[in-house]
């Protein structure tokens, strides 16, 4: 069910969504809430590096994980070196930032995983873990049999869109989490900081719906002939 | 790039979810939160009846429409009428839920409009009811030229399936939103209606998931041989 696109404009807007994400989401934190910091007696600081690691570190960069093996032109073994490595990069920077979420609400004597936005979370950290070790022994090394490499495919980009869409909509609940606080605690409902950060995660969404939409367009001219189901 | 798995038994599944998301939101409004009720001096009765119109009406109402369509073993065109009218249904259904948000806020003097829940709720409303407008022009009456319908059918579910996908995210974030709101006044972060609060967000994200996937399986032999992406 390809569309009639082609994948490189549709990268185009992905990027310029991504900077203006990468760039919001910083001035938030750093212009509004104070900056960051991993060791701080204002805890607020180390819990700021909690939404720039997951929306840069995991989201962007995995977005371009899975953009990257559809657009570039370069020889598929290559493609998929870049796609494993990039989905790793956005894995491990991932878990830091949860992590850091852990950390802050510990040194703040806040609950624990309690909120549905923290147990989607815990959820697509472990499912993109298995998602990554699968597409590795099977599609990287040792590699499986062709007829598995063939029955797998399909479920892998399947899958990887589930758990990425899951982690675009995760990073949405926690934006809208935060602010809830944030407003709780006297933060203007209408005021520059609530528009800033709704429209930080309208950005987001808009950049995954971009990403989602570059699997689905025409497969670009490959060196070795290969479309993107074909892994 | 279908995957290997029939429609039916993934339209079962979404069956079973489907009823257990409807008790879950059902018990939640009347056993836990004290009933629904159009008016009421206990405004918290009318907002009551904004999840069950969205989760019931809304998403799984919609979701029937898209994989009825799928699964259906019928003519073509009276799949199509079943599919517009399933979403029509649901459409007012929401736009109907929609209103209740507004009248709950009017009622209790809440601001309106100022949560990211709310903005993508009004954005996903507009856009569903595009879609379905183009929809009924273009495939059903007075019908588009065939240039046009075949290369609109691709991008009919791929924006139909982002609108949707939107629709189910939209949903986590109105119940992460009135839980942290009840937690706020005194309802236990680990107790049972969190818990089932939570797990009826998790139903409604598998129901999602698994509405999606049927759009992705094999077609099934069809009485005029149309698959789904043969509008």
């Amino acid at each position: 069910m390809a569309i009639g696109v082609k994948p490189i404009p549709l990268t185009i807007v992905a990027q310029v969504l991504a900077i203006a994400g990468a760039i919001m989401v910083l001035v938030w934190c750093i212009a509004f809430r104070g900056g960051l910091a991993w060791e701080s007696s204002n805890k607020s600081l180390i819990f700021n590096l909690h939404p720039v690691l997951m929306l840069i570190g995991f989201i962007i960069i995995g977005g371009e994980a899975i953009m990257t093996y559809k657009t570039l032109p370069l020889r598929r073994d290559v493609k998929k070196l870049i796609h494993l490595v990039l989905h790793a990069i956005a894995l491990i920077l991932g878990i830091i930032g949860v992590y850091l979420a852990f950390k802050y609400h510990n040194e703040s004597s806040i609950a624990n995983l309690y909120s549905l936005h923290s147990w989607l979370g815990i959820g697509i950290i472990v499912l993109y873990g298995i998602q990554w070790i699968y597409g590795f022994l099977v599609f990287f090394y040792p590699g499986g049999p062709t007829a598995i490499r063939n029955a797998s495919a399909p479920w892998h980009v399947i899958f990887g869109l589930f758990v990425y869409i899951l982690a675009v909509a995760n990073a949405t609940l926690g934006f809208l989490e935060k602010l809830t606080f944030l407003e709780t605690s006297g933060v203007a409902k209408y005021g520059s900081e609530a528009f800033l950060v709704n429209f930080t995660a309208l950005i987001t969404i808009l950049y995954g719906g971009f990403v989602v939409l570059t699997v689905f367009s025409q497969a670009p001219p490959d060196e070795d002939d290969y479309s993107y189901s074909a892994i």
